[in-house]
């Protein structure tokens, strides 16, 4: 499989709290956002937290989409990466924000596995022969 | 809890491949670079591709760590994100490329959830009230 990928990074403010609080329609916007862009849906694992919050991520052939909701400040953290050239991770994006009543978006695109490029112009190291083992 | 957040996006290339073609290492290396950085684990997803590669996720009490791999390119691509302080996403990265033998390594560093500063440049939206229903 190419390496090649686009990982769309959004901050999301304004959300419904309501919404951000419940496990169960955040794990079906992000399946549901998946689908939506075509992707094929291959694990889904979600975690509701004590007293709020939601963090769940759905692995799809092409990467994954992640969230972390904040019901208390109406903030959640999306990642949407995808691989290839087939799917637009900016669909399964738009579909979140749409879905959890966001007001302000922000968002980049990164590009992912174009090689060792040095586009990532902050840290580019060529690392010491490693003897790592398990 | 606070939103703020470090997200490390690391590209790590000349990594072992046969490392990242062993789905049960690959899970080990992403939970004790959680356990490495001092992180809370909650849930444990990975998936095996055929004929190679493996993705997966370890979500944690301050966010997630996810990898995707590619060993007929030596390639993994890897999300290591914390939200709050105590947890330093950085060590968790390290250990992971200690850990896959990478030589080559690509880094950088997005802050999140510092609330709607505009400091995603790329995109800033205010975006229509929506009528979004699930």
């Amino acid at each position: 499989m190419d390496t090649m990928g686009r990982h769309v990074i959004a901050e999301l403010w304004g959300c419904d709290p309501e919404k951000l609080n419940n496990m169960s329609l955040v794990e079906k916007v992000m399946v549901n956002a998946a689908l939506e862009a075509g992707a094929e849906v291959r694990e889904v694992t979600f975690h509701k937290f004590t007293p709020h919050g939601v963090s769940g991520v759905v692995i799809i052939s092409e990467s994954h989409l992640t969230i972390h909701s904040f019901p208390e400040h109406g903030y959640a953290s999306v990642d949407v990466y995808t691989c290839g050239d087939r799917i637009d991770p900016r669909v399964a994006c738009d579909y979140i924000t749409r879905m959890l009543d966001c007001n302000r978006r922000e968002w980049i695109q990164i590009e992912r596995g174009e090689g060792f490029t040095g586009a990532f112009e902050e840290h580019v190291e060529i690392l010491p022969v490693s003897v790592a083992s398990m």
